[in-house]
């Protein structure tokens, strides 16, 4: 909610707005204030678009007069322009240009912080219309980096009327939502010495899928529990065990790619991805996918031992939650934050599972706080 | 092609190449070329895939001797790993790490450089099973920003056809491919006021649509002309008169969102995206979707001022090229460097068309490159 204002007057070329709380006033640039005029005839009520032209607002438009009504700001300006609107939280919200990146806690994990007790929520409650139930496990992932759905029915149809609660499943090269069986002859020849250590999915994809979610459909033997690695809580610990390190996976562009199935898909990312405040944005590591690339010498050097600094972290079971997938269980993490990994099994499995883009999962949430 | 190799040598923790043509040798350290070997034993021969561990390498690997026998170089090392493999067109194409991104030449187009001569492929080529008509289409898009495919039947179902030899279509909260009427009294009422200038579509996403396509499927009426400007040639033109704005564009990222059809959309990007190299990239662009957000005020100036220019810029004629879309043309372009525009018409259009995303697109010319 935003504060009250204590006082605020047209100083020329600014609307200049004293906060409750704060020291200096505030002041607002006329043509600014005029682009992001709230009034019907600039902005659409509806779809909040632009349809004041800006190009079209004199780059010397001056304040006349500015007035306060209970929760809306109007300033009448000099020019013949009708009118303009703003409500007070809109002003408050813009007072600091900081704080107009949607930012929501995030609790980072090692292993033992969520041992016994996974954030998870029942399926009734995430089918139910009210929302509350999707709301809260949509919440939960945001928080955490995954969240789990209980008693699920075991079947490919009610995992997909789960997932299409967030949004339409993304397509991919490999298609929408997959349903795949492997048994342990197949697992033990092809792939007996690849075991697939921690690492986040579609590395040579330029928008890397922002969720994934798994469902293990039929189990019959053991093992295989599934590993999953908080790569936020990683990449934090390592900006302060090692600032040379972690500042080196931040730059570092590495390249990735994919041959095979009618498709030679390339991208690079950093293994740490910032947004320009230095927050955490985006973990992107699989190194079987990395593509070859060189770097001047000594630059290779600080990679090398960057990247395997970032592995040894992942693979330290400190950092890794384990559990087995079992039928009723939907599972879906953030990609863009958490690393999974598979560990071996045998018997027989059939997992079946989905992408989400990054923006439609929080678009779908964006609407869900409104 | 690689040129010769004038003599290599071990030269203790370095492979040491002297290339013809150049002055300096180029020193590979050893660590790198042991994680970049191309023997079968640590790379997956099918899918380039990495299967030497690199975290298990001893940064202190030694090479012991070398050996260049015809396109091949053969490291052995100190340790008892089995000897590594090169191709000189691999140890050539790492040679400079500045040469390693994929560069294709991109000519940039003001109005008159294209008028009267469009880039654009037949029908029967771009389906034809050789693939040749389809690498032609594709290799124009990508040196023009778009290219029109002549011919077509003017059916939703032979326009997917041609789509489809690209990719699949990508899904966004629209839906996938789309097949719209509109008639007069619509367009009059609801968007008479709303004549929709240059821009890109998709700012409000993560990942812009990388390419769009249109057919006109009929078309009965005057006027309604498309527009199409250059935005890489804009970026450049610009970066020449006025290098401030220029950079002001490249740096400030601009918020914008989608409210609508069950969603809401934010994603963030500067007008001018650029590369680490400082090379063009990406241009976002789309006033009416910008969402609110304040700079501080002096960087409000100059943005205000620069991204006046840019609009000023997109809306000179001599930047735009302007033709009919009529039945039987698709249009395919880049939407991460093209901008589009429609003007106003009389009587009858039934449009449809689709997006690529940009991986998706570079990945099928990438296999036709081969």
């Amino acid at each position: 909610m935003a504060p009250m204002i204590k006082s605020l007057s047209a100083a020329g070329r600014f609307l200049e707005v004293s906060w409750e709380g704060m020291d200096q006033p505030v002041l607002y640039p006329a043509l600014w204030l005029r682009d992001h005029c709230h009034a019907p005839h600039s902005m659409n009520q509806e779809t909040n678009q632009r349809s004041v032209d800006t190009f079209a607002i004199p780059t010397d438009i001056e304040l006349e007069t500015v007035s306060l009504d209970h929760d809306k700001v109007t300033v009448h300006w000099r020019a013949e322009d009708p009118a303009s609107e703003y409500p007070v939280s809109f002003l408050w919200k813009m007072s600091d240009r900081k704080t107009q990146a949607e930012t929501h806690e995030k609790a980072h994990w090692a292993a033992a912080d969520l041992k016994g007790a996974l954030p998870e929520e029942d399926w009734a409650a995430v089918m139910a219309e009210d929302n509350n139930g999707l709301k809260s496990w949509m919440e939960k992932i945001d928080l955490h980096g995954f969240a789990l759905v209980k008693g699920v029915p075991a079947t490919p149809e009610a995992t997909q009327d789960v997932l299409r609660r967030i949004g339409y499943i993304r397509e991919t090269i490999f298609g929408g939502f997959w349903d795949f069986t492997a048994n342990l002859a197949f697992a033990d020849t092809a792939y007996s010495n690849v075991e697939i250590g921690p690492h986040t999915d579609g590395t040579y994809s330029i928008d890397s899928p922002g969720y994934q979610a798994f469902h293990c459909l039929e189990f019959d033997g053991t093992g295989g529990e599934s590993i999953f690695v908080d790569g936020f809580k990683v990449a934090e610990d390592l900006r302060q065990s090692d600032p040379e390190a972690f500042e080196t996976l931040t730059q570092v562009m590495v390249p990735a790619q994919y041959r095979g199935d009618g498709a030679h898909l390339m991208a690079e990312h950093p293994v740490i991805g910032l947004d320009r405040q230095g927050n955490l944005k985006k973990i992107t590591y699989n190194n079987y996918d990395r593509a070859p690339f060189r770097l001047e010498n000594d630059l290779q050097d600080r990679f090398y031992r960057a990247i395997g600094l970032f592995h040894e972290m992942i693979n330290d079971r400190a950092y890794q939650l384990r559990f087995g997938l079992r039928p009723g269980t939907v599972v879906l993490f953030d990609n863009w934050r958490v690393l999974h990994a598979r560990e071996a099994y045998q018997g027989h499995r059939r997992l079946c599972g989905a992408y989400h883009n990054k923006e439609d999962f929080l678009s779908t949430l964006r609407l869900l706080r409104e």
